[in-house]
């Protein structure tokens, strides 16, 4: 029998310039892997510095958030790029972080992309491709985050890559293992012990669907979303849960260490 | 009697999206060294990408070329950066190129500030401080590329960095060793064989300012503009003369091997 | 029997700082209305000034030609904007070349979207009535130029705009009226004399499809792309054609005078 | 004697994106006039939108507030514009603001350059007359705020403006009538009181300076930072103040009545 464990992540560094966003500060120390804005959907040179130094502080392991050219939409927003566009807007952004990581003494650990990005790729093979190939081409030893089941997931396997499925705490699933919308009520999930108990049903390979059926669910990372109200408050809530439950909270490099990419 | 030797090298890289700028495709086979834009005055992730692999197929080693944050004025209009955000922005567009050169099987040779960034360095120790940590940070093995005795050249060898001498071909020079203003009638160089005569004697030590006056002046590399008119024509006469002269050319890398950082 | 008449349009002022792009000061004396880009998708404020006093100089209207927030892709890429981004995208654009014609001592004439703008719009109402809207809180009386039969043809009528129906010169038709997508060969006419004989045929209320059918049109204004290859020339011939065969070329304004708004 | 009265203004629309800056809406009620950003330095077009309707919503006249193309500095960093590209930047924005005021029914009142770009103004002439003409060239009827004994008041004077000066609520002075920096300590007031007796002073045509020498001021408008720690109620008790103290608060425009332009 395998030990529980599991991998708690944020997206974080999302500041840019002087408009401040989320509470990094407060977050950070409940997480394993931080997922940094590169800059274009969010953050900034001086953003990335300082959210590479408070994840090392507190030993948590980075990977590029990179997301859309859509600073105003703050990356939400789906835009048609080709599978080309992809690949080299990622690269450029995951290389941007690299040089922080680097300066920081760290390495750089996954790869997440943000937003309309990651969403869209869930059902997108071309574009997902575009993405898996840019993390393959810049370090093959880099993990890509994704949604369980989506093309992501295939084109990143395709590719050679290590890929972490991802669970998400403070959302409400449909039936169908797909996050329920933000514009239907119920979508979020802001009490702690309640998130507390869906991660804890995640770590057992299983979720309860809004419409109150169980529904199986593998997931490696589970993702809290910095900008949910009381964020670090419902991180640190879940990090006693399963501290308590007995399950092994470690980042994905740890975790994944024994899977053959 | 050492050989004689240079770099030739040039800003190329500079177009952005639907906007070509320069003849990169013409000039790339008559340098040794690649100077490309990272996306903030200039170039963009595909354009980078493109650069790169023209450079490769040439042979050609390849540098970042960061700029300040202003694609509006092309990254030639001071700004007033800390040194602290000259830094980081510099560190993220080195990044950003490290990542192209990765994906396409080269590493990075040197790094020369664009512009604005490049011309503000020479009087500004801070900036300079601010441009050389970044380098050090990221990898201490690039070669700063300076303009002679500037700020930039000593901040440089203070943060430990290889320093390249760099000398332009299609420039005037005055008494005191700085380029005439682009302004002043003579300022720019467009004949070719001018340019070579200038290189040659730039080669052997010294170079004949707009007053008529030989000057001493040590170089490493000499810039050609991509953007001067005929550039490509200036470049590829400029090889023939310092082949027929003798005179090796090569990348800076392999100029510089002897160089203690 | 009404005279024959028709509006000669083209989007200019695409230039971006220190790239340029089209042969504007060509191309313009051979217009009657010039759709100037508002710094979105391209254009900037002192490109915006050169293009309206180069208008102005050639008795040329002017009108804006808004983009989507994508100066790196040229407004080409299809973004999803919700109807409200796109009216106050829209009507921020608008304003602001409203303040260049108005230095230049010039009013505004139309307004019509760029790119991907102009070309979701044809087959989606609630883009189409975010982009009237804009015009009609602005100034009711701007004549929105749009693709014959679109979404947004009927969004400005509703909003009790002016609505010039656009032909276009350079570009094969299919034979339900639709534009030949650029992909497919033949799509773009680059011989002045052909491009004139389809726009002779447009002014007669009819166009042949690519398929060699001819199909009914109606239009008020021709568009010619500035970046068509030799675009002034085509221009040029184009003017010469008109004139010879009696048709009558006049701003938009002027040409639906009569039009109840 | 004339009735003392002046006009309160502050910064607002200052959010971008999913970004947001200040308490706008709490600020509001206390202001007779508003200075909107215009999407260069902050600000967007649905912010845009949104704050002009704020104003409106409470009487409180509206003016552009436009600066440097510098978002990522939030346009506080000086940087070398000619004067052609500070007034065409400036008339950009101005023109954006118009659209929205004409939109929701309003006008535009005055303009009044923002962070680095007023700074920078104060003392330098040909970026003042390039701001200045802006103004003149879209509308001369619009109020010119800037600092009391400026380049910028005189280059607004020179155009043919009416000129507002400007005084600073929660900002100390030094002996020279210049602002204390802001890294000086006591810089900043942030204390209501302190604040009013201030603005008390200055109806009154004198200010207390950081050194306890009382100097002479003259002020039209007084600012209050949106930006400053408890900046509503810092405006809600001014307002109590002014009115105990039967001072009249009243937009520029009908302060200005019978200023001559």
């Amino acid at each position: 029998m395998t030990a529980k464990q599991i991998d708690v992540n944020s997206d974080v560094g999302e500041s840019f310039g002087a408009w401040t966003m989320g509470a990094d500060e407060a977050l950070m120390p409940y997480l394993t892997s931080a997922s940094i804005a590169c800059g274009w959907h969010g953050g900034d040179p001086q953003v990335m510095r300082r959210t590479v130094r408070l994840a090392r502080m507190h030993g948590v392991r980075v990977g590029a958030h990179p997301g859309y050219p859509d600073l105003l939409g703050f990356g939400r927003r789906p835009m048609a790029l080709s599978p080309g566009e992809a690949r080299d807007y990622i690269l450029y952004q995951i290389g941007a972080l690299y040089a922080f990581a680097k300066a920081e003494g760290l390495t750089l650990q996954h790869v997440k992309p943000h937003g309309a990005l990651y969403h869209v790729a869930v059902s997108d093979r071309s574009l997902s491709q575009g993405i898996a190939e840019a993390i393959a081409e810049v370090d093959p030893t880099l993990i890509l985050v994704a949604f369980p089941g989506s093309e992501l997931v295939k084109a990143g396997q395709e590719a050679g890559l290590r890929v972490a499925a991802e669970g998400f705490g403070d959302r409400a699933y449909n039936e169908d293992g797909r996050l329920v919308s933000r514009s239907i009520p119920g979508a979020l999930l802001t009490d702690p012990d309640a998130v507390a108990d869906q991660v804890l049903l995640m770590v057992e390979g299983k979720v309860r669907a809004i419409t109150g059926r169980m529904i199986p669910i593998t997931v490696d990372t589970v993702c809290l979303h910095g900008d949910t109200p009381g964020a670090p408050a419902i991180a640190k809530r879940l990090r006693e849960r399963l501290a308590l439950a007995g399950v092994e909270t470690m980042p994905l490099e740890k975790l994944l260490v024994g899977q053959v990419s």
